[in-house]
């Protein structure tokens, strides 16, 4: 089995900003720790901060993977373009957020691109991810 | 570990009720898999349609269990009184969703009690309630 | 054929309440009048002030009767729960209200139970019943 | 009793249009029958697409008839001049709606001319004209 | 001076109706009041139910007279038409109200023709009308 | 008959401040036409731009003049409190707007103290004030 | 091929009315310069200020034309009852609009009909109809 | 005087819960000191989980009882069925809350049932129910 | 102890305006009524229609007095200023109404004060300001 | 003649995502067809996911070439950047769309561009282009 | 070059009250550095907690000043008269605020006066007064 | 001290485009104006179109510069991502734009990134740029 994860804007910080939300652990550690306890599956992954490469990046695997792991950060709330490139695109895509968008600001309770995900799993820290593998 | 399942109203009617959105599997017969394959957990199940004695059952249980996985049904939505309910105990909460609220009518994309919980979980189907076992 | 009447909270109270909006006839001594003019139907009757138990009521009913006249009261306008469990069984479900909602507080003028009913009958005092009854 | 149906914009077409909807029969044929099971009553007749010429002829039997049933069609939605000739005249006005309309477009769950009926009568298809008739 | 009073929806049963509101007497008999003391103003009349009507008035004499005074009804709060037909036409129109309609329902007090109208005379009974011939 | 003009903030520069909205006659020029105008009526005057004085001139002057005209400027559309005193007092007050408020910025367009007045007369420029002291 | 353009309330003043928005040819001029280019083309026409005749034409033709191109004016933005006939014949419309409205007032941003048309062509001043016209 | 308590959804918890906010005395201590305090009064106590059950008790007392003190906990913000059974009933109700809804989340600033309490008393922790005592 | 209460504007009225909602007790007479029963208590009083000098006056008292009690009528729905005032200085304040704010119009809903107030206490005619005394 | 087709997110995958809504044609051959019909004018094209790629080619074409045709997809909705920059340019844009956006999801219905665009036309597939060059 | 500094409510507790956000210098002490570091400047002051005296100081200096510097405080978000003020006046009116009044509560968000001055300086502590006498 | 100034979308054709709201002069030469009026501070200078250079860039310059002006542009209004990338940085951020977008249209009154930034300046024309290196 072949799976992305796919990072969005910032979370190439993690380890290094808001540690108090987001723990201090770099997500390229995490990376590492998920592939040893997940060894029959590849796990690529890719992070970009332009809107457009996310859009780009789930064009070139939404045929061909199969499954996407896509934490969009803040692009979650304002992309109507990302949410057509997941509807756009054969395999499936879970949502995943590290902290509960819920109890943060009002602007991050909506998520354009729940609606065309297969599931949403969110706040369980860098664990959203490991359930997230656990969920194909 | 103990874990508790609390399902809320309409919940009892799974396998019979809407398959082409729940499926056709009981919930009774879905949590004896779960039993099976977790085995090393107890995990506890209630289900009732009386929003007041889901409170109950969190406050019986949200002092001594080492978890629980709600899936508060159509009270997601309206319901403040188990908002604070799940605020006031002491276990932390998951909450599952069964099919995906966020691609279904407009007033299920408001969950009143994820500001409360540890982390959620929607929209893939049984398997949300596996999930969340995981998540522990 | 075979009908239920479920009256929702405060309905207990009619003939004693607010006489000037809801007369001041019972609703038992109603019921009998209903009962001795449609002497070819059977109608039972269920009251509860409380929101499960109308739920449980109609699971009960919901795969068994031939119809079911609700009168939610101010459940009407708060209970996704109650609207999800009309959605769920198979028995059609008539609403009913005595007084005009539409010509009272706003918040009443929203029945979210309504999408799911096969219709709705409204501002007929007790005879919002009587043609309930002759719908089926 | 003398009674007049007032059908508005577009009724015209029943039987020919969106019959997944409102069915194949023409109002023409269905108020044959209606005249026929209620011999005791004068039932007349009215369509027009003009909200004019509806609150014209709502001021022409306001005075004079027992009864006025009302499917203002789309005008339901945004005609305060015909909720107002309801308000103005003395005849009783009771709604009717042949679909469900809460179970459709957002725009059309708001009926303008409600609060001023005696009572509504919503989604019974044809049958709705017929229980509007023996709510007098 | 050549001026004309056009009346919307309803305004034909003034003195019929809602007379705790609209007082008794009829708009003909205030009409040769207005023309008994304003002996040196030709003062036309019309009135008609249909907005459309309204709109071929306004254009028929709003290149001809010195001074339209409209009491457009309950098409104030909703009609884009008229109030784009005034914008359209060269006389000034005043707009009048009989009743104080910001003390009326909440949907009167939005008036869609107000801002392309001279200017606005509300609540002062019949003698609205006075006030707005006093205005050319 | 004892009249009294009560002018709100920044309506004493009247005929310095943005002449092309109000024209460059003075409030106190225009008073003098009002009063040869009127010689049988006694035409008080007071202008304020605290809100409170204004309250205070409506209490002392509300239960012994004939009539109050109320220009409260910028204090028409957020003073719960000037709205309240109108509504304390005995004396009718009419309201006036020399600019069509109706064709400016939105917050102008809601008058908190419209229903509480007899009547208002907007958009007239200057000749308001005149066409309110015909309306007593 | 043979096609209507329905044009709705103050379109008949074209030419005459507000020339900076819309220019100074009359429809007719221009309609005239239309049959001349689209010789094989029937095109017939048809204007009322009466949202009721619209829907009669609507209906008239809508079973027997193969193309409508409507310009509805003001009732673009308030007729649920010309969306509802829109939706009820077969021959497709195409909206057009000769002015930008989205660079116009709010209420001008949304258009009633829309969902139900074809298509729209918004803005090109009068070869907004041509355009319409290749369009089938 | 005979007065009644009624507390609702997790007030069970008091003394036990988010101490901060509500401080650590339980409602049976508190309760024993208030009825110290006012020896001429029977205060009796009802503490329900269950909105209906709220109702039943409303209605038991709502005609009997000299007073009756209302804490609904969460359902203040979301049961028109409790706001409804408060105006079913004779005797009045105080509204009291023991921290101040008002500086907390946007959901609790709204109150249903307050419309229908003769008063109430927000913020003074548990010294809020002595005061409701005084009131009556 | 030494208290201050401040009343805001309209309040110098009570006793002489809309006595059916105020009932007609001067509040000098009923704070004599006050004195007189808390006797060890010196109760301070000030009123002004000025937003300002009630700022000033919260300014003066608020970092001496043992207590305010604070009516600010209107301005308790528009103003920000006597907020920051109140969050601005040392002593408690305690909100009160003598009318039920809830069950009057929509804009008296919103307290823009009560945020930052000790409690509040509303509804209880000029009883409020006796409980609001018992508070402190 | 030279024009710029520049399409936005998701469009590269015409022909291959959602062919129920978009057909089968991938844009590449449809381009073709427009060249081949409109000899005179040279067509270039342009696409990109980026939103600020999409922002430099109209800075690059803006002031060069005779006409821009955008669609400008998901953007459309929530890009003021896009909207800015064709404000910003000289060419005039003409917006295109290839389904029908006012009949889809609300968040499709406010076009962020549409009020600096020259025109838009909309809903009529491919043939959108084909409409938009002609425009021109 | 002479400017005056406006001070709106509550500023002249600065230094006692709220340290934490407004830090512990007296507004006093401040203007003299300010004085000393501008000795080319006359720099006046003037504060009160009055809105209609800010409004009067701003008609004084209006004409006469070459810059005003305003915080109004709270009345920042709720006052249309002091707006009107500003756009009356021509001396232009720099808008400055201590605290970041976009990080606080959302009714700090918007404030009234600022479309009339020429810019704004927002949250930069006392050092946003410096900025504004930069900016003439 | 070491600065960067970051400009977003369509800043790069300042001097070129809308001169009437921007000025004539392009940045480059206003930058050197800044430099030479700042020989104490390095000012480094960065322009993107596209959202997720702009983050990028912050990232790379957000813990080793001493102050970073941004005028994000559209993104202003749009960007959560661009708020995030600010919070999550060390170095404070001060946000500056040309006009005065409070007098513009209403999507710009809203800043998405305000929160997170220090201050903002805006309003001043290219002089924002002076006033936030002063502000540091």
């Amino acid at each position: 089995m072949r799976i992305i994860i796919i990072n969005g804007p910032n979370l190439n910080l993690l380890g290094e900003r808001e540690k108090e939300i987001y723990g201090n652990l770099s997500f390229e550690s995490y990376l590492e720790i998920l592939r040893n306890t997940n060894k029959d599956i590849t796990i690529d992954y890719f992070q970009s901060n332009i809107e457009g490469e996310i859009i780009n990046k789930l064009h070139d695997t939404g045929f061909a993977y199969d499954g996407i792991i896509l934490n969009a950060g803040g692009y979650t709330h304002t992309s109507v373009a990302i949410a057509d490139a997941i509807k756009a695109i054969k395999t499936s895509v879970v949502e995943v957020h590290i902290s509960n968008i819920f109890a943060r600001e009002n602007f991050r309770h909506i998520s354009l691109i729940a609606p065309n995900c297969k599931g949403s799993i969110i706040g369980f820290g860098l664990d959203s991810y490991k359930l997230a593998i656990k969920s194909f």
